[in-house]
């Protein structure tokens, strides 16, 4: 048994693995703002579609077959004036949990930002709570500039915070 | 001559009126990251189309003549787990400028986000430099929870900072 793993840009074709690795995400509204019953035609055009955006995969191939182990894209985070300041999201799923994707799609996307001519990367809302992604970001070189008090619905904690992270590229 | 100036919410007809207010703004880009070049149509979906979002305008009636002063809209800083968090922009154009404008508009949107069930208010992108708007966030409550460093690209001054301003409702 022979097992690849590669990031890469994704195609339409990625769309049903991807989704496997975002619903569980989405529906259980701990890490991020998208509404918990989103459709996946809208999860769709959130991911794939955004104005700007790039999305990654990352894609185990093991005898053969491919699997998505999770996914990531970026974008301006304002468009005009602030489009050189990158912003971008991340879903590891469970086929790639405690293998390292997230910090593999991390790195990826750092250096295709920094590729495409982005000066910066900003969060806007890293949940407080989810405690291996803000050491994961942390680790990559991401500061914490703010935590927007009880902006954050968690369905277990109530009202926590988000974290505004960001570095320079 | 009676000069009356009303806050209310935009009515679709309004639009040409908003649009003289923005447009100069939008032009110049020195207060916002929408695109300088922005399409007319872009600019009325991006102000009036967004989702969740309400639109105010000031409008003064003079003889009988009701000219727009500046425009408000808010809308949730991030759907789902953050939808309790507003946020929200203002622009007053020339015909209001130094008139007050801005801080009736800002606090009709405390009030209207407030009583929309909102529990605080986010501003994302306030430009460093427009030290006008700073100072009138600061004296309704607001607080810099952050400075993004270099994030906004000004035609005049370079790459200046972005704030993030934040309170309570």
């Amino acid at each position: 048994m022979r097992d690849v793993i590669e990031i890469r840009q994704a195609a339409d074709a990625d769309w049903p693995g991807i989704w496997q690795s975002l619903e569980p995400a989405f529906r259980a509204g701990e890490t991020y703002t998208y509404p918990r019953d989103i459709t996946e035609d809208d999860a769709r055009r959130a991911w794939l579609g955004a104005a700007g955006a790039r999305v990654l995969v990352a894609v185990s191939t093991t005898d053969d077959v491919r699997t998505v182990l999770g996914t990531a894209k970026y974008l301006p985070n304002h468009p005009g004036a602030g489009a050189h300041v990158a912003n971008a999201s991340f879903v590891v799923g469970s086929a790639g949990a405690g293998r390292g994707i997230g910090r593999l799609l991390g790195e990826a996307v750092l250096a295709a930002a920094r590729s495409d001519g982005y000066r910066s990367m900003q969060f806007n809302a890293v949940v407080e709570t989810n405690e291996r992604a803000v050491r994961l970001w942390r680790s990559l070189g991401f500061d914490i500039l703010a935590t927007v008090p009880e902006a954050f619905e968690h369905p277990t904690h109530g009202l926590v915070g988000l974290h505004v992270m960001f570095r320079r590229l």
